[in-house]
């Protein structure tokens, strides 16, 4: 029935209102919100997920699934809307609003737990918290899927159709290839003197540079906003108001600007999805994955970012406003920004060792899930990967385990579509330049600043589709392939070896 | 039944949050959202008055009021709470949703057309709908208490007991003071020079300054924040979140400073309330009315942030901030800021004349509401009015009848509370300056520089008892008195005759 279908498109629009007010809340807490108030705050936030849970799962959700017909739906917005309701219901319907909340609030202790043991740099401290909440994640994963391993659930929960059994050969490859580049480049960038990124650049100055960036990568400011917050993101307050935020902690200068750009192509993806009457003010106007998602500020923050023709351009704008920068020469500072070293931070690492930080935390949460690593030998394990994958010892658990936020956040499942991002974006990168008609013809349109012929280009293949096609729908239709690492590889090669010969 | 009182108690503190969320939402909207994000927020603002609405209204919570007995309660602020529900549910249960969504819908598009109207400088465009608007809000007074007058209804609704028969002779009596004091002090001041206060002040330099004034206030930033906005406003997102804003348009000197004054007094009323764990996170915690708010704020705005001894110690602090005050001496400072004139705009208004806006605006509402005056003929009633009551004849609309956006918003009632608040600070002060031991004790607290002895004495008696007490309750407990509009003109008297002599 047609009227069933409108009835759950109006359910969807409004469970994306509560989405967009909860967005709305969070941006406040992260952006404004004075010390003392972040407690009501996150009152708020819990309130209103459960209000979404509970809009989410109510019984009319469930009539109105069944009674939609094939012959009902229009077009394949509408049918990407029924294959999304009706797998999330199949999910909520399964998971007690008991075990809901419990997750709910072992996240919100676990968070705590953590911060309290990055500090003390004592992973005992949070091992406890962190194993109720695995059990929990766990628990909630078998009620999902049954059948299913429980990690393959929760792989998908963030990349729809991603599973062990896909990314267990990509990234074994991935690992040996990048092992491969890493072992060539990294000693030749050893030597590099990058201090000159360093040298106290006026914050004023980064700050309107970026928004500068902002500007010419096409990101819509009546359409949007910006401000500072403690760590880079993007959010999506409305079909809209998608906003960004930047940081200045310090004085280095390319830390602002490789989080600008990676924040302005999740943006620009959600601004342009926004666009399309289709999925406008729906739940696929926030695009199809996290790791299609990822790709977007990813293809600019490194493939697009990072190259010689972007910095044709930009490099003298940027000498122009930054005094530090005099004497450096555009050589050098291609070399400095695409330095290649072994490292222990995951946000810190270069394009060329940052999937390895990944697959380590992809084997880690596999060992976890599938009960060969225990939460207490964490530590231990991770060392003992990191100088196997990424080549380098953590000196401490603050710079090893403890790193990132995610698991604390019961995110598991999540890390491995960075990686995919990274590779996804080759993909892009590889067609885009097919349909310009060669890299030469790439340079161009990045060094005249004009960058309209690759937004033009990322709108119509990915942005303005939004979540109507999974992802490797989207990935053959736009490029006739399926997922496969060499883009990925190849451009590795070209890029290292052209800089560092 | 005690276990009733405790459910509505919770629904109270849900509803309260729901409150925040949506204080959270406006926030951003009037201080951050990008230009096209207002139709959003907007949408969303709705959606939460809606859920209030509901929740509000809930059949349990009629169940639950109903079952509550005296001998559940266990002191004034559950008693206090158990009456608002049951003056709120009674009104709740006459008006149906219908209306609530008409009036919501015609509020959001009456003010579209004052917008334009004020712009093209024409009340008829804004007529029609004006109309509609009254006929709506005259309908729901009717509904909530069938047997009053619907003018009452609507002045009890921002007021708690506050009525014509209340307001007649007070303001009747009011008008001929201020006709009495305006006629004698008003050519004195006529050829006053004030044109320091508009000498290009610097914008950050009146920020740090109006911050400077909120920390001597006892505003806690911990417990808030300010920004900026078109108009200036307090907002209370959360127990521990309470914030104000203000505006630095032009580069006046006072209008900012009488802003920050003004919002900070009711910033520091919603801070200290919330600090009484009696009320903290429920709806006592905003305050008992409109008018007693308005006392707080105009308190310090006018009855402290005007006179002698508050710029005694804040003068060399401004003139050590501001060179354009150089050469300008207290004496001519003060006989600027205290400045009184008949004009035409409510807000810009001084502390003298300022009350005959609001008689004006009340005798519109009453002939409005008991049909003496139709919509058609209100501009050249107020513009009649406005000759007799301010002896300023507006020279269009836009500076007549169309200036404020009170009527668009649907409120009726409501400019009365302005008045009422300069009346109830004029009895606080003269009982603050009873409990300190004299006048002298109140100027020596002030041009010392440490508000505190003031505060605390506010904190005592009202603020921390949020909304327990209605408006004259609460009057009687701290003064003994009934509302008299006698402090408050002997008040003005002893001021204007000893600064324009």
């Amino acid at each position: 029935m047609r009227e069933a279908f409108e009835k759950l498109r109006e359910k969807d629009r409004e469970i994306t209102r509560l989405g967009y007010a909860l967005a709305t809340i969070e941006w406040d807490l992260e952006t404004k919100a004075p010390e003392k108030g972040a407690e009501e705050r996150g009152a708020e936030l819990s309130m209103l997920s459960m209000m979404i849970h509970d809009a989410s799962t109510a019984e009319e959700m469930y009539s109105a699934a069944d009674a939609i017909e094939d012959a009902d739906l229009r077009n394949d917005a509408e049918r990407a809307l029924v294959r999304n309701w009706r797998k999330d219901l199949r999910e909520e319907k399964n998971v007690p609003s008991e075990l809901v909340g419990r997750i709910g609030y072992l996240q919100g202790a676990a968070h705590a737990k953590w911060v309290e043991a990055r500090k003390k740099n004592d992973f005992s401290l949070f091992a406890p918290i962190l194993k109720d909440l695995i059990d929990a994640v766990r628990e909630k994963a078998l009620l999902i899927a049954p059948e299913a391993d429980p990690y393959d659930t929760l792989l998908d929960e963030f990349e729809p159709g991603m599973s062990k059994a896909v990314l267990d050969p990509l990234f074994g490859d991935l690992e040996k290839e990048l092992h491969r580049l890493m072992d060539e480049y990294a000693p030749k960038c050893a030597h590099l003197d990058t201090s000159f990124l360093r040298r106290g650049y006026d914050r004023n100055g980064m700050e309107s540079f970026c928004r500068y960036i902002m500007e010419k990568m096409g990101f819509d400011f009546e359409r949007g906003t910006y401000a500072e917050s403690a760590h880079p993101f993007t959010t999506t307050l409305g079909p809209d108001d998608i906003r960004i935020t930047n940081r200045f902690t310090d004085e280095g200068l390319f830390d602002p600007i490789g989080s600008v750009t990676h924040e302005t192509g999740h943006a620009l993806y959600e601004q342009n999805a926004a666009l399309n009457p289709e999925i406008r003010g729906t739940s696929l106007s926030g695009g199809v994955s996290m790791g299609i998602h990822e790709s977007q500020s990813r293809f600019w923050e490194n493939f697009m970012g990072r190259t010689r023709a972007f910095w044709e351009f930009m490099y003298p704008e940027a000498q122009k406003r930054f005094p530090s920068l005099e004497g450096i020469s555009l050589d050098e500072f291609l070399l400095a920004v695409n330095k290649t070293e072994p490292s222990a931070i995951r946000v810190n690492a270069d394009e060329l060792t940052y999937s390895l930080h990944i697959i380590l935390r992809y084997r880690m949460e596999k060992g976890i899930f599938d009960g060969s690593i225990k939460v207490e030998d964490i530590p231990s394990e991770w060392n003992r990967m990191s100088e196997e994958i990424i080549r380098y010892t953590p000196k401490t658990d603050s710079e090893g385990c403890l790193q990132d936020s995610h698991w604390a956040g019961g995110m598991f499942g999540y890390f491995p579509t960075y990686a995919l991002g990274n590779l996804y974006a080759a993909m892009w990168r590889e067609q885009l330049i097919d349909d310009l008609g060669g890299e030469e013809k790439l340079d161009e349109v990045l060094s005249s600043g004009n960058f309209t012929p690759i937004t033009y280009w990322q709108k119509d293949n990915i942005w303005y589709k939004g979540g109507i096609y999974l992802p490797k729908d989207l990935l053959f239709k736009v490029t006739g392939k399926s997922l496969d690492m060499r883009p990925f590889v190849e451009y590795l090669e070209e890029k290292y070896s052209r800089l560092y010969k």
